[in-house]
């Protein structure tokens, strides 16, 4: 695919102290992020009129919002591999910064998680549970919801980061592409739109039933995404003369 | 009616490769909002201390900002009828867009209703029911409800949208003209201020009981909008020196 | 005070048609401000798990920021005497112009109401009521609560309309001014920050109880707000360099 | 430390007017957020479906947002001594600033309570309360979160200042990083983030058991905050070319 022919160089990215930084800037990203979900567990109480989905929705959609404002201009702070695998089929990344990309979420995610898991008491362990689709949801279901909505996150990442949209500051949309999705659906497969969002309350609970879902939903998504996305601006490069 | 001497001819725009690419993106962006508001009938409980149109006003305004931000640098991502009418009266749109607009709208629309449809099982298909009217309101009320506030959506869009309000990006206030507007009457007519979100669900609950009246109430709103705008803009343009 | 050197002239104003047409922008946004308020009376069901002030505090905020946005940059969209009151004392007005608005604005605001109150039928008229402090409140606590808030709109709106903050779109942080108010005191005083927000309702309840409160507290917030804004800026003109 | 050596000298701000409006400003900045957040203990009732720390994150949220925007120009409106630590450790304050910021603060949200206090009737001031732990959170847990949390927020704070950041606005997600960390985890440790928040209602309910848990949190965050920032900006520093 000719989008590959712009590719980064893998070896100069790893002898580069700034590649390093940028993947301690991805752990530390993911890590947050999860620390914050993995900690709503504990703290989110149903019976006392807490609107689930509304709050959890907005809390969510403000964090990846700060998150992406902070960390953003180092390593893109993608906090998720459904993200990275758009990137990397658009040619932002070379080979290892999405493998190491990959690898730094899956740790900081786990961690994050393991963090809040240790500074909470024995007696309110039994908190913590692995995100799983709802009862009455068959896989199939599940895989194609978070497929959906992940398109839109990676889709929506796509067009905001290209040169023409300088103006727009893609922060807010995406962390609200996470918190729309989550207020709509988050009943029904849990809205991860992210493998690691699913694998930090996993480790930590020890329960990997279906954890695959949540990997082959969202980077069908983000190939999905990337496709349309290809689609779109193709006919633009061709047949239009560049905006402004 | 002298904003149609600059409208843009209708057999250039048809033999565009780029007019065809911004119908492709309309029935896109369409198809999204209906995937996502269809799905919300099966995850929404109100049972659950689910706040229905405070959650439902969030969740559509942060979408529709979502998808004029990612698309509407294309085809201007209006999704709605009585949009792209209220910019074909102000000469913005060729008859033939304006058409092919219609027509990418309803079909995007009826097909993301479908879609979700299609990945419900049998057993959930009783959640899905038209949009109508609360029991007791009338027709009449209905209808002036819908153009009312379709009426706010389509001035602002018209004067977002002026070549003097370059700075100010118009999804985030457009997104959440509708959001606003679910949130003060949800529970009234619908809130619908757009014929196509009426038409998806009609489509795959075959219940079309009144539902002219999301296409009567939203088009007289485009139009009484477009209108008062002329209205407010005909004086600067005589009166005011150009702003900056 | 020497604020008033700089005021713009009313016979000037009188005569040009831009100031009318300012003037009729005016009764417009209120209007539609308290059409959409008073419309909220009807459709709010706080037995419907309907967190009151949170999704009034989110809807009235976001249709103050939309009506900015929209309006704004023609007559300022004020819609409150109360901000007219800081802009007249601060020397941006002349006095034609903040009498004609001050009418605009309860034209609008009476007329927005009467709108609603003629299209609901009869049989629900009776949900239209007067804003009033609620039952344990002093009538001297309605007062002080309605200035505090109300300070802080005007303090707000004097700032960000400084000649160093072109950058700022005021729209957005003046609208949740009156939104974050809501979602705090709404269930004390009613914070409306605004007599027409009161004006309004108590014209289609026929019920003027208490409704002076809602002039002098928020016109003495007005007025505060001014003397510590002047305080604040009058060191920055004397003692600092302009900045950028 | 090498951040020192731009320090700016504390005699030469000790004779600058501007300084002490800058004084003031904080004085009255965190003086209005501790009347708004005093004020909610009398209006919220969370028998009546209010959402609590929903409703608390987004008018904190929006409050600490707008306060930013509109005083931020003058003294930076830190509000918070772990804030005034992290931007002094940096070598963005002087000592004698970064002192006379925390007893304006103290004495500002203390003042900001006590004006609550005075408004209110002796019937209702029962419902003041120190904010505490909830019972069954240990000591070190709050002090942790605490601690997790401020670091966010002066993570934050740190980034969006520096001067590659000039095109970010950095109020709304300052704003909203208190207000997602109140919704994650306010009835857990209170989620203040801030010394002067729990400070205030401590003074007027004279309570000030466990309050040293708000200082030792927070300013422990505020320097975790800092080490994090220069570890991550050090790298860029000495391998990146400049951006922009």
């Amino acid at each position: 695919m000719s989008c590959f022919t712009k590719m980064p160089n893998s070896i100069a990215d790893l002898k580069n102290v700034v590649f390093w930084r940028d993947v301690l800037v991805e752990v530390l990203g993911t890590g947050i992020l999860l620390t914050w979900i993995t900690f709503s567990f504990v703290t989110f109480n149903p019976d006392h009129y807490q609107p689930n989905t509304t709050t959890l929705g907005l809390f969510v959609g403000f964090l990846v919002f700060i998150l992406i404002e902070t960390l953003g201009p180092y390593s893109g702070c993608h906090m998720n591999p459904a993200v990275t695998l758009g990137f990397f089929l658009n040619g932002h990344l070379s080979i290892a910064r999405s493998i190491f990309y990959v690898i730094a979420q899956c740790s900081g995610g786990a961690g994050g998680s393991a963090l809040v898991y240790a500074l909470t008491p024995a007696s309110k362990r039994h908190m913590f549970h692995a995100i799983t689709p709802s009862a009455d949801v068959s896989l199939a279901q599940a895989i194609g919801h978070e497929c959906i909505f992940t398109f839109l996150l990676v889709f929506t990442a796509l067009f905001l980061t290209l040169p023409s949209r300088k103006s727009v500051n893609p922060g807010f949309p995406l962390g609200f592409c996470v918190g729309t999705s989550i207020m709509c659906g988050g009943t029904y497969s849990g809205s991860t739109l992210n493998p690691v969002v699913a694998l930090g309350p996993a480790v930590i609970s020890r329960n990997f039933h279906d954890h695959w879902v949540y990997w082959v939903g969202p980077l069908c998504g983000g190939v999905v995404a990337f496709l349309l996305f290809k689609a779109i601006t193709v006919v633009g490069d061709k047949f239009e003369k560049p905006n402004n």
